[in-house]
């Protein structure tokens, strides 16, 4: 089947965190002297996670409309303080710069170790973009820091509304004048690739079992027959023919 | 200045028509062929100036409000079909294809000879991006034909409105997530930074001498006392530091 989709895809969008950085590892490392500073006796993993949780109800409350479109930054900043509340932090006791420098370690995110140069075999023949809930300059920051050769920073922030609306990635595929088929959504994640399925686009799933820790029970294995699988970028790559 | 300039600017954004590629040449270069076989007796770099003189009224329509924001590529598809008619031709007897192909033209833009290596030496200190009234597709593909090492690419679509409209230069500051003078405009064109620095941005004049051919009158020098005035992207970089 690939050997098809290698001629009839243009461009590849691809989910970020988890499907091409560690996110969890990465603001566990960043989110360590913050905590140990502040006496927080949570694990760095836990804390992550914490924050994590937060990110889909926040979304969820501009992906309904009962809230404007407001960049996942903003988003990340209000969930650090829910988050802190949630392990009984004092947070009105700590400085806001603190707090506004915690919420960089989302730009700091370190790719996993195929990503990088699967991008880069890919780039030669296909358009290659994130298409994350993440913020434009969020993306840029971690693409320069990490070497990702992106052709362009698309997603959330250029469409104003977060994946899984359809808008995300139907508006994505038009932003490139492709038809929906021409565009391979990549992701770690089956109901993100579910979503893109149903607008129509094609489909590719990497498998990253260790984005939620060596405990992670859900996303190790494709639940559809997407029409790539494959075990990292690499394969992904040589799968399109890169 | 630039001593002080390279400290304060985080981020540098490119008018990229006549600042970063040589759309004259190229547009002739492309048309010619189309010219030949419909007969039209016209110099391929008179036909480009032609299309080109639809440019700005097009996207006025767009600014005044008077009409939806539409993409670039939109635009350059109806002004082909009126500088047609203006040269006399029978545009009606000319398939729709061969106007799309020679829509094209815009996507296969050469840069000037020193764009792309001041690029990646700027690159190296900036977040640079393209801040053009072109559409993300044809950015994206001008880019990798060229070579051109964006970070990411920002502008008309993303703004959804077209310079020197103030919303395009202040939302990229936004979107960038910095103060307006911590943003630079590059350009070839006076207007276009007179425009930026109403808006606080930084300014930085590469003068292009050649962009309308031999007999260009304007835009030789600079009007202002922008913040930079270079002789090319190489002179542009050492300016920054790079």
């Amino acid at each position: 089947m690939a050997g098809d989709l290698s001629q009839t895809v243009r461009a590849l969008v691809f989910d970020v965190f988890g499907t091409v950085v560690d996110w969890r590892t990465c603001v566990a490392r960043e989110a360590a002297p913050f905590l140990a500073r502040h006496g927080l006796a949570v694990e760095p993993e836990a804390f992550a996670d914490a924050w994590r949780r937060e990110y889909v109800p926040a979304m969820a409350e501009v992906r309904s409309g009962r809230r404007g479109f407001v960049r996942l930054d903003v988003l990340h900043r209000e969930n650090l303080v829910r988050a802190l509340a949630g392990l009984g932090a004092d947070v009105a006791r700590i400085p806001g710069a603190e707090l506004d420098a915690l919420n960089l370690a989302w730009h700091r995110l370190d790719p996993w170790p195929d990503s990088r140069e699967g991008l880069q075999r890919l780039k030669q023949r296909f358009i290659i973009a994130p298409l994350s809930n993440g913020n434009i300059r969020l993306m840029v920051d971690i693409a320069k820091r990490a070497g990702l050769p992106w052709d362009a920073i698309l997603g959330a922030e250029v469409v104003r509304d977060y994946k899984p609306s359809p808008a995300v990635y139907l508006q994505t595929a038009e932003i490139l004048g492709l038809a929906p088929a021409e565009l391979c959504l990549v992701a770690a994640h089956n109901g993100d690739l579910a979503a893109a399925r149903a607008c129509g686009l094609s489909t590719a799933f990497v498998a990253r079992p260790r984005e939620h820790g060596p405990a992670q029970s859900t996303d190790l294995a494709a639940e559809q027959d997407w029409d790539v699988v494959a075990a990292d970028f690499g394969e992904l790559a040589q799968r399109f023919g890169c």
